[in-house]
C-alpha cells in the first residue's frame, strides 16, 4: 500500500506568516502522498469584527449564522487556502486547494436543532476517498479548508480536526495512512506549563488516567477522542506535535505519538 | 475530438442571485464536457469599501495592491467560487472551484512596470491543458476564479475575459472547443440602445467596418479582439450572448456568433 500523510494545522501557525512558512517548507519535504487540512486562525474572527458582523454566542459556543459563513467561505476558503496553494506551489508541491464542495469530495448535513440551532454547521456524512485518491495517483497534494456542503448545496462550517480525522480513515481503503495533528504545544504534556514534559507515547488506557487525574485538560479531550476514533478505524499512526516539529515527529521523534 | 465549452460570466450575473440561479442552471442543462470562469462583480469593490481599502487608479486604470488583491481571493477565489461550486453540486454538476495556482493549471507573471505599475497583475504564460483534461476526463466540471500565480509563490489579478480565451484556446489540443461569453446584453448590437439588434455573425471585416463607423463601442473592444484570437488560434466557435440565453445561444439561435 502506499503511504499517506494527512497533516491538519491550526489557527494559529495561520496567524503567524513566518510560523507558517517554516511549516510549509517541512510539510514540503515529507515523502509519499500528502494531505493538509488546515482551520483559520483569527482572521475570520477579525474580518467578521471589521465588517460589523458579531460573533453569536449560545451557551458559550459558538453559532455560525450565514454572514459569518460568508466570511469563512472568504478567509478559510479563499484567501488561507489560495494563499496556502501557491506557496506550496512555489516549493515544488502542486498544490489544489478544496473544500468538501470541490470534487464533491466532502458531503456532508447541516446539524439537526436539538437545544441550539448550530447555524450552519456540517456534520459529514461522506467523504469521497475514490475522488480524492484520484488526485493522489497524480501526484497532486489536497489541500483542504474546513467547509463542507448539504446535498441541497449549502456551504457549510466544519471543524478542521474532524474533518482531518475522517478523510484520514476513510483514505485508509487505499493507503497506510498516518495523521498528524499540528499544533502550538510539543505534544500532550504530563504539565501543561511544561514545554517539555511531553508524553511520548500515549496509549487508551494512559489516556483514561491522564484524564481521571485531570492532567489531560479540557480542549485537549475533543481532540484526542477524534485521534483514538481515527487510530480504532484504521489509521496506522496518530502523532500530536508542534507545527515546527512535524518532521521529527514523522519519524517519531518528537511529539506524541499514539497507539491502542 | 470531444465537444468542449468554455463559458464565461461576468459580475453583473454573479451579483443577482436569481439571475446566477438561471444561468447555472441553464449551464448544468449543456452537452459534453464544460469549463466555467466567473468575474467577480461588484462585491469585491463593496468588501474592499466596508474594509476601508481605496481603489487605487491611475490614468483611469485600477491598481491592484496587495491590500485589494486580498479582497478579490477572499471574493473571487473564495465566497463567489465557492457558492458556484455548491450550487452547481445541487444540479448533479460536479464542480471543482480553482484558481491558476490550483494544480499549477494557470500560470502567470507579474505584470512588468512600463508607464503604469499595475501592481499584482497576472498576464498568462502558460495553461496547463493537460492538467485541465485530465479533470474533465474524470467528469470534473472545473470553474476557475479570475486569479493565476507566479512562478515565486505570489497570488495575481487576471482579466476574466483573458483567462476565458486563453484557457479555451489552449484545450483545442484535446477538444473541439466552443467558448460563450455571456454578458448583460443579447449580444454584439448594431444600436446599443436597442437590444433587438443583435449582429447574428461577425467576421473581422464587419468588425473593422462597425468599429470604423464608431458602432461597436470601447468596452466591446478589448472583449471582441479577445474573442477573435481565440477564433484565430483553434477555437471552432466564439459566441458573445445574454446569460438568460445560454442554452439557445450554443445551439446558434441567439447571441452573435463571431466567424473568420
Amino acid at each position: 500500500m502506499q503511504t499517506l500523510t494527512v497533516v491538519k494545522i491550526g489557527g494559529n501557525v495561520i496567524d503567524d506568516s513566518a510560523a507558517l512558512n517554516r511549516f510549509l517548507a517541512a510539510f514540503s519535504g515529507l515523502t509519499g502522498a500528502r494531505i493538509l487540512i488546515h482551520g483559520g486562525g483569527k482572521i475570520a474572527t477579525q474580518m467578521a469584527a471589521k465588517l460589523g458582523i458579531e460573533t453569536t454566542m449560545v451557551d458559550g459556543r459558538r453559532i455560525t449564522d450565514q454572514s459569518m459563513l460568508d466570511v469563512i467561505t472568504m478567509v478559510y476558503g479563499g484567501l488561507v487556502n489560495k494563499q496556502i496553494v501557491a506557496k506550496l506551489q512555489a516549493l515544488d508541491v502542486n498544490a489544489i486547494g478544496l473544500t468538501g464542495a470541490d470534487a464533491s469530495t466532502v458531503l456532508a448535513r447541516k446539524r439537526p436543532v436539538k437545544d441550539i440551532d448550530y447555524g450552519m454547521v456540517g456534520d459529514i456524512e461522506e467523504v469521497d476517498s475514490g475522488q480524492i485518491q484520484f488526485f493522489l495517483r497524480q501526484e497532486l497534494t489536497p489541500v483542504f479548508a474546513p467547509i463542507t456542503y448539504s446535498e441541497s448545496g449549502e456551504l457549510l462550517n466544519t471543524n478542521a480536526d474532524t474533518m482531518a480525522s475522517a478523510i484520514a480513515v476513510d483514505l485508509t481503503r487505499h493507503n497506510d495512512v498516518t495523521l498528524v495533528y499540528c499544533f502550538e504545544k510539543k505534544g500532550v504534556l504530563k504539565n501543561p506549563d511544561d514545554d517539555s514534559s511531553v508524553i511520548n507515547e500515549l496509549n487508551p488506557g494512559q489516556y483514561s488516567e491522564y484524564k481521571a487525574a485531570g492532567t489531560i485538560n479540557k480542549g485537549m479531550i475533543p481532540k484526542l477522542d477524534n485521534a483514538f476514533k481515527a487510530l480504532e478505524n484504521g489509521v496506522k499512526r496518530v502523532i500530536i506535535c508542534h507545527a515546527d516539529e512535524l518532521a521529527a515527529a514523522v519519524n517519531q521523534s518528537a511529539g506524541t505519538t499514539l497507539t491502542l
